[in-house]
């Protein structure tokens, strides 16, 4: 087995990003439901008391449109009830109440897959001199990847926590059906080839709160 | 079989983006030699005749650093020899004798994995009111659909050509390995569902000579 980098952790300048854990995708009467999603709520929760409680930043991404169609185009186009699925006024796009943003996290909302694309997300880590971040969340691939992506690009040093983010199944778009659990084994595979660290929510909070005794 | 979109082709207002066709990923001594890249050599060159013959405009990426290591963080941390190996004075960076750029080509360099991130990819497509591309070059799942990412996002129509990207497999990275079939099937599957159309070369040569008969 291949590991290629390992971040060293500095409590102070790393943040928790969890990704899109919202009614929509977390709850089984969901428009989108993931249903894997439900496995990764308690490791989150987990880790992000641990979080708060050794000085890492929490920081909560919600995917939500105006609802007015000024402001999904491709998205629409890839998801034809984007503009009712996704809008501010409607309740699916809060965060899931087991996982509810407590006093000190901040909440981003974007647009479309990334956290860093058209936010304040980029701005707000610099601000608080953040250089490492770990995404969890749903979905994998998606949301949480692309997020991934996007950082690695501008630096970060990005960790994506294996058995915190949830993958869906795909139908077949011409190359056959594929399962969440292919889905999450490549995209993990490629992650920690190509952007940076994979690993667990326990190997991170051991990490976290030797880094903090210290 | 689902297919989500299919993109109206204007050809004037279309590009065909060459993904990183370099000699490094396509060439047998490579020092990152992709042997999958072979196979898209004559779809792409075939493809790229029928664009300049019909007024979309041809743009090719390269992966190209300084090679003093003021430009690769964690591309370096990723790639420890990315200095060197993607050095602009590395002949190695150049695009195959196959591919060579030909007048009224656009040459694009960039720093990482994305056409998008910190080069002017996207000035030069608005100058020229381009709104749909065409993805094609190596590799499927890192370069190519990063960059086809980063186009969705900036609400490009983005287009995955089946027959012209090549994947590389993975050694097991904590997930078991993975071939580069399973990694090709994967990434057209996910970018089919979430960030544009796939199809053809084929498909598209037909669509651009009939777009431009009209």
């Amino acid at each position: 087995m291949l590991k290629k980098v390992t971040w060293e952790i500095t409590p102070q300048r790393t943040a928790l990003i969890i990704v899109d854990m919202q009614k929509i995708f977390c709850e089984p009467d969901g428009d989108l439901w993931v249903p894997s999603s439900r496995d990764v709520i308690a490791p989150i929760r987990e880790l992000a008391a641990t979080c708060r409680a050794n000085g890492v930043q929490v920081i909560y991404l919600r995917h939500v449109v105006r609802g007015d169609g000024s402001d999904t185009g491709r998205f629409r186009d890839l998801y034809p009830h984007a503009d009712a699925q996704f809008a501010r006024a409607n309740p699916a796009i809060e965060v899931i109440e087991e996982l509810r943003p407590e006093a000190g996290d901040i909440v981003v909302d974007k647009l479309f897959y990334s956290g860093f694309h058209n936010t304040d997300l980029d701005a707000i880590l610099r601000m608080k001199d953040i250089d490492t971040l770990m995404v969890c969340g749903t979905v994998t691939n998606v949301c949480c990847e692309t997020t991934i992506r996007d950082g690695v690009h501008r630096e970060y040093k990005m960790i994506a926590l294996s058995d915190a983010n949830a993958a869906m199944p795909y139908p077949d778009m011409g190359f056959g059906e594929v399962s969440a659990l292919d889905v999450q084994r490549i995209a993990l595979t490629a992650m920690a080839y190509e952007f940076g660290e994979v690993t667990t929510c326990a190997d991170m909070t051991q990490r976290i709160t030797a880094a903090e005794a210290d």
